[in-house]
């Protein structure tokens, strides 16, 4: 029956039960016809028009995505953050206008992951073309975060361009993700040089 | 951009909130191709393809519904709920073969909902066609519940049609729906005549 497999469907998210996945699906139902289409191709659009930038690693629909590729954007300075969901997060601020970097992880020895199975390498490139006068460390002040951002700082030194971290008006060991705009402003405010 | 898109319509959602709504977002991009397009197609044909049976008032995608239709279902009974989660409750019990009756409402004087807004009366139309023998009434034990329960049975009474009431086994105060299949099968099993 098609409101069961609706019900599975909305049952094979993360975070989704079978008692909230019955009150989504019967929720859908309710919707007019246009507005449920309107949800089924955001979802397939979002699946099928995503890639990755090859500049900035954000995800986007166009290649280089559209800060990379925007001239209301100061080119001159890089944002380096953790994941796209710190994009998003950062862009929320609306005080940032420079560009990003993502590095789709942190170096975790735990975990195996080196500096090398994280975007480091094509930041170091896209520095090295001269034209960055500032490199804004963003990741999460949690170990990983602040492990990651000391390494990286140290290799941007010797190329002589200016290394920011995010002051720590987050909160230590919390998430960039789930920082409200107050706070995320307060510590771009507060970066210092390291 | 499409995942933008993708977060505002999970955000649309009713108890989704815009972290979750992102945390859903890019769950959806991990996904593969075929089984996103396998969601959106689930959301349309749940919307397009679900009716009202217009025999019992279930939601169907055929009239009459695959409960009502079926050979395997003993027609002699009939099972009174409020909602359609409620048949979707029942059925999980896996011991009840009868039919059912939804009345998509209880009667609530305080809401304004009397007696004629619900499927009270095409039930007492179904009972007067002389082929139920027992009708059980498994509203949930609300006041609401209750109410309307009585009022069913003294309708049904000068039929003659032997009428129960589920044991209120389940807590009382609860609904239905949120009872588990024990507790459900208990209440079905102690129903007694009213």
């Amino acid at each position: 029956m098609p409101v069961q497999r609706l019900i599975e469907e909305f049952e094979k998210l993360p975070g989704i039960g079978r008692k909230t996945a019955q009150r989504l699906a019967f929720h859908v139902l309710n919707l007019k016809e246009e507005d449920v289409i309107g949800f089924a191709k955001a979802l397939v659009d979002a699946k099928r028009k995503t890639t990755t930038c090859s500049e900035c690693y954000n995800l986007t629909d166009v290649d280089p995505c559209r800060i990379c590729n925007s001239n209301k954007r100061n080119h001159d300075i890089i944002c380096v953050v953790q994941t796209p969901r710190d994009v998003l997060a950062m862009e929320r601020v609306r005080e940032y206008d420079g560009l990003y970097h993502v590095l789709n992880g942190l170096i975790s020895p735990l975990d195996g992951t080196g500096p090398d199975d994280i975007n480091i390498k094509p930041l170091i490139k896209r520095i090295s073309k001269g034209k960055v006068s500032e490199v804004i460390l963003a990741t999460s002040p949690t170990v990983e975060g602040e492990a990651t951002a000391v390494y990286i700082s140290k290799i941007i030194k010797p190329l002589g361009v200016k290394t920011t971290r995010i002051a720590q008006g987050i909160s230590v060991g919390g998430d960039l993700e789930y920082a409200d705009e107050v706070t995320l402003y307060k510590s771009l405010e507060g970066r210092r040089e390291i």
